[in-house]
């Protein structure tokens, strides 16, 4: 995807929990990572998403933290 | 780590680079992605952050898009 | 904590407010602030928090902004 | 201030480090907590910020995370 | 208003959808462009916000990516 | 594009300005208003971004906050 954002971790959707207003999307990379996504439960139905489907994590790299394990 | 935030990879710093307020530090982890951080120069000198070090990048879900690939 | 995030601001948890999806977190700092967050109902129970637990607030430095009075 | 970000910290500016295009600005509260924040040298100079002056750290509630001490 | 976030679009509200916890507010410009904002629904009761007001979206610099059309 | 952030602005990118880590992008949209980013330089040659080319804001809306007038 040609956007500023350097970080992009493709993978395969595995949950979807709805609320009222924010959704909840977990995704699950191929080397094995989970990755959680807060969202409208809009954008969940206008990309259209449901579990099994292929997606990509997107993440602006400020906010990114660093920590040690 | 016990904190909020849902998403922390594992895995090894393969990069700084520094300016003179703002440092990007780049990540990879084990499952072989890259990570790219915007910290402070701060930050990277207070964690004593250097190329080879076992780090975790930390992300907060609400930071989190999701695309269609 | 050894993390990036240069802003962890030590207290005491007074409230927390539950949706669906998303949790209202209120802590009140020893200087008497009072600082609010937003996120997963998940990330409540993972933590098993509870109001009158000691808690930390930690903010990315580039998620703060700065006004005049 | 009439905005919907509900942490407002008022205190005072007690350092500000400036790059090529980001500034470092570090703030004490009354109540003794550092805060510090990522802007831009644009932003610092648009408010003619100074150290000494009164300031107020505005943080929005979805970038507050929650960590156990 | 007298805050280091550079992006302050005008606008008038023409939507609020509230859930438990969050709200999806959004905002039409005079330029006619759509700006949708995720906030609290106690932002949205403490600021009095309704259909038809006039109100900024503020945006933090680092929080805007640039994508190629 | 499809992604989850909600707001997408269509512009020309009217200025750049390079630090050693950070670039200062700033978009004029249609409608006039001005949109600044805080991107990597790495993104800015990555994408081949220069003054004039058309691009695209995008804004995830927990990143907007709303004010009054």
């Amino acid at each position: 995807m040609n956007i500023s954002a350097r970080n992009q971790l493709r993978g395969r959707i595995v949950d979807i929990k709805r609320g009222a207003v924010m959704a909840q999307v977990t995704l699950e990379t191929a080397g094995g990572a989970r990755i959680v996504s807060a969202i409208f439960v809009d954008s969940v139905d206008a990309l259209g998403l449901k579990p099994g489907d292929e997606a990509v994590a997107v993440i602006k790299s400020t906010d990114v933290m660093i920590a040690l394990p």
